[in-house]
């Protein structure tokens, strides 16, 4: 089902195996490299071809104008857009003079290999040149997980039927021309050389460059070195100007012989350190890397990978489709926060620039659900970045007229950078979407320290929000106005469901929190009166219901609207946002994303069954997924009112939205909360896995034509093994150690199966059984939107 | 109560006794001259000092690119604003080589004088030269009313304490230099210099000039030519360059002697005649004014006015500023309208180059309101450039997914714009508000072939749309969601009920009025079946109401919404929309202008006395008049309810909004909105008129402190008087003819007089004694946006 026959289905890895250049800027997101901190898209080692050339460091971003046809009073006037910064993955090969292009001469063979366990990208070429020399191309490449500040390639070049001059030429080049992005000639003239030299200098055959983003004033430091082995001579050259570092070495190479050559380079970046100090910071990773060698490194990077797979690892025996893709999706989100440390985690993670780099609400709804229960680590860190923007987020709190902090809809540094209000900061369920991610990692880990600190501001600095957004009306219920939640379709919209459960459960968590440690409470100026205005406000939380229909509006007189005319909506008018103005898509009934049925998932404490069925048939209708984060959460829901062959359906969408391409913009990065998505939809969907504040529930089932689904859980340093198969379910509590550095670990671990509750210990699996599905009549989806079967 | 100690209170003129700087560019928009064609601003003279130099003609524009920070379907990517063009007002005078420039030297002493009678602004001055020099300086400007292309100035200057060397330099200057008004640099950049030459000629003393405005394509021509009286020799010479044409007169006159030059000016401009053609065209303009010459100029404007005031003259004993006020009003609503032939009435007519030129609902909802009565042939002419804007309009609808006609919420030339929808083209209730001018023209007229051909089909356009936008529910209410009303503190809300009625009204006169014409119904392809439509969507409409609290909501759910907290939001903070966010605003009871109470005005026929005064008192509390449009709408209705103190109160406010520059913006331009609703409290408010479907309804009652109002209304060629006295109106229908070329004439006309139906025949008054008011608690007004007390 992975669209293009070059993408091979096979358990631990994405291989490639032969060249499509028309699949070039989609694979170069799927072969993207990252560690959080450094970004290497799959671009090829020598630069051209390319669909997009990609080299980021979290948190760089250049500032750019946001224009307005008619100003408002609160839109921001500059946002930010990640940019290109100094790309070290640059090797450029010559054959007797000829370059190494696979657009010229025949490239006899040509395989890439994404390796999941490994965590590196392997390339293989054989290539003829325009003059009939053969070589042989090796190519690895990595961006350490363990070495933040270091990404390194080993390049190995044999000829093959004949002698060949060799020149490797191995470059830092800053500037590097990119394909216009942007039609606005203004943002175009921002971008198109962001980076203004600072310094530039080699000593020993090592190249150090410092650059300044023109505008956002972030100073970017980048460092090669070079070791090479060949059994000829050879002679080797370094040079640096402003923009460009090269180490070139050339060598005459019989048939058989390698010239092989590891290219170390680190990348650092600030905004208050000075540049010798940036300077110093980069020689000194670089020097670190090269301390631990080439083996050293691939040795650590496994390592890392071997325990990160230990706990998260999904098994699954019927869709070897969807066991790799569950596997990229892991890798690829691991990727993403291992080392953000405290920056964000944008949307597309660091595997393209689109959406300009942003994080949204994607990262503590989806990816950070992800994360939560196998690298708890990033998910600490990734919060710990929303605590430091903190001081922006009250601001703009103040600038909007609210109290507490108002977090942006999309930001690099913590700015709102949205340009159109109605879909930017009216979207203020991520306020609570950020606090519904940090009682995620409390429960999951129990991490005091960060309850008592960050995550006590965090809940407390979203209720006062809430508390100023809502009012209680007339008749004692608290009524929030204007906003709009996850369905972009909607907007500005009265007590849309999923906002107001998401705001009850935000308010009552920061009571409960400065109840339970009123001496810190009382540090954040939290009084009881405040708490129990926000309990107050929590529980007469006002949730519309449509008695005439039946079920819950999304938002206050929803089901009133219009409906969408989807029988003359034709396959070539969606997403329908680029075919039809926002206007209509508000004013009717039609749904871009799961809205009210994400709620249904993360607040299904507050529906019944009969709800949860009844609201989710008529979401369905109306639920276009012209949104990535849609499918996901329709499977998780369907799962659970007993639609098991449409979630599986919508499994398959979420897991196969990059690899297959779905959206046709995986170009432009993967789609982050997607690939999430595909662990949400197996865990939360077919593991019916709740983690609630009462305790964690599971309503396993298998999707038809399945043998075995099983999938594992970080929870306080212990592995609980979730292992599904007919009719019945094992749950194992690791009695190893899954996080060495954790003082404290879970003994006893109580929990749900359907309605039977049970304590489970360490070594000691219970098994249980899995009641027989109930057959319903399947729901219908918009005309033409239905998902592909699996 | 005029603000400015300069500006005088007469009853036929508006009078400034001496030259204070300070309101300069409000002075220049107070004396503009037009005459819906031509608009030359009350700037000086000699040019300088200037707040906003303006020479405008109607449908000159130059195109400007709208930017959006995120792009969106069916977002306007370019937008018009109207230029300055060509300048033939500027003369200047030197004297002994001393420029005659306010700022340097003595003024001794300083008039101007607009005429309402004579349609002339006069300026006399005295001025000591800084070397000691003194002349008298006397000009006459006038744009024509009777000869379209035309306007003339007479200059006169006269040395008093010695003799002098006198120099005129009268000057036709294009791409004037503007101070700066927009940030965006793009903008300031397309319109710095938007005049590309085409010609530039002169010949015996006549200077042509022929320049296209650099995007838009639009090719302006014009020329000037001088007569000059001197008892002295005097020396002449003419110039031109590509941007300048200057015809200089220099003399030595003794004190006593008077230089008199009268200058005449004509203007031009097509998109679509050649070069030669529109050269030829102002050529033709300006050989015709000279031989009518400068005294028959006058007379012809004096006769004009003459006739207009014959019929629109309002008469008040009582108070004067407020009788200065709404003559000053209908002499600028006039000037907007005489001649605009097919072209917009611009918000600020040809005063000014606020809101970019662009004409809004404000032309049919309150200009048009008040010409009908005085001037129909301007009001023919505004329609059927609304008309002619069809083509567009439907495009438009058809870009939006909608039948019919979608009208522009802002434009010049039809096409839409607004550059920020949820407050443009959500507005769609300038649809039903054209309908509704279009319904008071016929009704007025009797105009039986506008009825037939642009009427019709304005009304079939107008109705297919609101057919398109709403939508019958399952009860069989027809609903219309996702609209904006005319209060523009609320957005995107479902069923306003101003829209919802005044759609209502649309669609059951579209299909009335198809009926009626069945020949000309097939014209335009309706068939019986489409109307059928109308009138059930018309019967069906949904008016929402509020049983708890017994009044209209706004819209849907309006009154379940937050109040505004005006306790705490302090006078420096209004208007509102510049200091909170749209978010803020929208999502909470707080009105910007009025949007029910207009409802209760133009569509009293649906509400009862009680609704309306419980609908009214709700309103009051909760709007904060940040826009000029609001105040007369709520005398009105204040004076339907009974509330005849707050009803002058808003009549004072309507009524100097821009003598008293109240929302010191007047500089930008006139509020001709503003303007007409002096003329609306006055007739509506305190006339209690009304002009339903089914006849002419007037409640006439006094104001306290008056003795007597007196109004004329022009219907089918005959002026009905309605005096008001104490206890007493007297309504007479002339029996003269106020059209001359009018066929046939009124020849009996039925009314109401509060419950008393009667019929009026020419020259035979009738009197009806004016009960009682009763006495009502005043209602409240939002903490410190009560109107001033008059």
């Amino acid at each position: 089902m992975i669209e293009h026959p070059v993408f091979q289905t096979e358990p631990w890895c994405l291989r490639e195996s032969e060249l499509d250049l028309s699949v070039l800027p989609h694979s170069e997101s799927l072969f993207a490299l990252s560690n959080g901190h450094i970004g290497w898209r799959g671009n090829l080692d020598e630069g051209e071809p390319h669909g997009l050339p990609g080299t980021y460091l979290n948190g760089v971003y250049e500032l750019r104008p946001l224009p307005y046809a008619e100003a408002g009073y609160g839109y921001p006037d500059s946002g930010e857009t990640v940019i290109n910064v100094t790309n070290g993955k640059l090797i450029r090969l010559l054959v007797d003079d000829e370059p190494f292009d696979v657009r010229y001469g025949r490239l006899v063979s040509h395989e890439r290999t994404l390796d999941l366990r490994d965590g590196v990208l392997r390339r293989d070429a054989e290539w003829e040149s325009p003059t009939g020399r053969s070589v042989r191309v090796r190519t690895t490449r990595v961006v350490s997980l363990t070495q933040r500040a270091v990404a390194a390639v080993c390049f190995e070049v044999e000829p093959v039927n004949g002698p060949a001059r060799i020149v490797v030429q191995s470059e830092l080049i800053a500037n590097e021309e990119l394909p216009a992005a942007n039609e606005d000639p203004r943002t175009a003239a921002v971008l198109s050389s962001p980076l203004v030299g600072d310094l530039s200098e080699q000593y020993d055959g090592r190249v150090t460059m410092v650059h300044t983003v023109r505008h956002s004033k972030v100073r970017v430091g980048a460092a090669m070195e070079h070791l090479v082995q060949c059994p000829k001579d050879v002679l080797s050259k370094v040079m640096s100007t402003q923009d460009l570092g090269r180490f070139t070495v050339a060598a005459l190479l019989e048939p058989g012989e390698t010239l092989r050559l590891v290219k170390f380079v680190s990348y650092g970046w600030s905004t208050t350190r000075s540049l010798p100090a940036l300077r110093d910071q980069v020689d000194a990773a670089l020097s670190a890397v090269l301390q631990t060698g080439w083996e050293g490194l691939l040795a650590e990077q496994r390592t890392c990978l071997d325990e990160f797979w230990s706990r998260a690892d999904v098994e699954i025996d019927g869709d070897p489709e969807i066991q790799q893709a569950v596997r990229f999706a892991l890798f690829h989100l691991f990727q993403a926060g291992a080392r953000a440390e405290q920056r964000a985690i944008a949307a597309k993670g660091l595997t393209g620039s689109g959406y300009d780099g942003h994080a949204f609400w994607d990262t503590e709804s989806f990816v950070l659900q992800v994360l939560t229960y196998m690298a708890p680590d990033a998910v600490k860190h990734a919060l710990s970045w929303r605590h430091s923007t903190l001081p922006a987020a009250r601001d703009r709190a103040a600038q909007l007229g609210l109290a507490g902090a108002a977090f942006p809809w999309r930001t690099i540094s913590g700015q709102e950078c949205s340009g159109y209000w109605p879909a930017g900061t009216a979207a203020f369920h991520i306020n609570a979407d950020i606090a519904d991610a940090v009682l995620r990692y409390l429960r999951a880990t129990r991490d005091e320290d960060f309850a008592r600190t960050a995550g006590l501001e965090l809940l407390v600095s979203t209720a006062r929000l809430w508390c100023s957004l809502g009012h209680f009306d007339g008749a004692g219920q608290f009524r929030i106005e204007g906003v709009t939640g996850p369905d972009e379709y909607s907007a500005l919209a009265d007590n849309n469901v999923y906002t107001n459960l998401m705001a009850q459960q935000n308010l009552q968590a920061a009571a409960d929190a400065v109840t339970h440690d009123p001496e810190q409470a009382r540090a954040f100026g939290v009084t009881p009166e405040e708490a129990d205005h926000w309990r107050a406000a929590a529980k007469g939380m006002y949730v519309p219901y449509d008695e005439t229909r039946g079920v819950h509006p999304q938002a206050d007189g929803f089901t009133d609207h219009e409906f969408w005319d989807f029988e003359n909506t034709g396959a070539d008018q969606y997403p329908l946002l680029l075919h039809f103005p926002y206007f209509q898509l508000y004013r009717k009934q039609v749904i871009k994303q799961a809205d009210l049925v994400l709620a249904l998932h993360l607040r299904g404490d507050a529906f019944d069954a009969r709800d949860k069925a009844r609201d989710f048939e008529y979401c369905e209708r109306l639920t276009v997924r012209d949104s990535s984060l849609s499918a996901c959460s329709q499977a998780v829901v369907a799962a659970e009112v007993g639609h098991l062959r449409l979630a599986y359906d919508y499994l398959g969408e979420a897991a196969l939205m990059d690899l297959a391409n779905l959206e046709k913009n995986t170009a432009d990065g993967l789609h982050l909360a997607a690939l999430a998505g595909s662990w949400i939809a197996l865990v939360a969907g077919f593991g019916g896995m709740r983690h609630r504040e009462d305790g964690l529930l599971f309503a396993p089932r298998l999707p038809v034509g399945w043998d075995r689904l099983c999938f594992r859980l970080l929870l306080q340093g212990r592995v609980l093994t979730v292992e599904i198969k007919k009719g019945e379910a094992t749950y194992t509590l690791d009695s190893g150690s899954a996080e060495p550095d954790r003082a404290e670990r879970l003994e006893k671990l109580e929990l749900r199966h359907y309605d039977h509750t049970f304590t489970l210990t360490p070594g000691e699996p219970m098994r249980a059984p899995i009641p027989d599905p109930v057959a319903h009549p399947a729901p219908q989806q918009p005309h033409g939107r239905e998902p592909r079967r699996r």
